[in-house]
């Protein structure tokens, strides 16, 4: 006997495509957590530049800043914060996902 | 303001991974609807090689059969079944996709 669990992958589009899934969404909640880029930046494994440009990338899609970096707040040269666009999106993707889990939480395991 | 829609992918793991997803899901539905997997191969524009490849390597997955071919049946030189491992698969993950799409159908567009 064969054991299958589910699993999903979530993102949120607009018309034009992909805007934000699973990788941005460590991100932004890291910043939320942290209050810095560069630490959850290092704990995914990728440069600060390469953050930086995922970041940018959505406030590109969206039209509006995401995320606002100011100089002279934690250790590491700079402090990072969401804007309330950033905030929304984070509260968005997080209510869907855990609804989804949710879900996924009550299938049994398929058994083929 | 800007329009978000939820996206999900949806797949089925063993313990070792990945085993049935979006692909293989239209290849199986595509057997079951037309019986050959040649005339589905073709509309998912694959080779008829390729195709019996992704049902092989989910029956080596899975330890037991998901689809038998047959020469003589169907125009094009002979159909293909699912088995019975084949059709709870199928169903297994249709009955999930369809109760995350009702589930996303309700979900407003998000606006930021």
């Amino acid at each position: 006997m064969v054991k299958l669990k589910p699993r999903f992958k979530l993102w949120l589009e607009t018309e034009d495509g992909y805007v934000f899934g699973p990788g941005s969404f460590e991100l932004l909640h890291g910043i939320q957590e942290k209050g810095t880029l560069k630490a959850i930046a290092e704990e995914l494994n990728m440069s600060y530049r390469h953050a930086w440009g995922i970041i940018k990338e959505i406030e590109e899609k969206l039209g509006k800043p995401i995320v606002v970096a100011h100089r002279g707040g934690k250790v590491g040269g700079g402090g990072a914060e969401l804007t309330q666009t950033g905030k929304e999106l984070l509260e968005t993707y997080l209510k869907l996902k855990n609804e989804l889990n949710q879900m996924f939480s009550k299938i049994d395991t398929v058994k083929l």
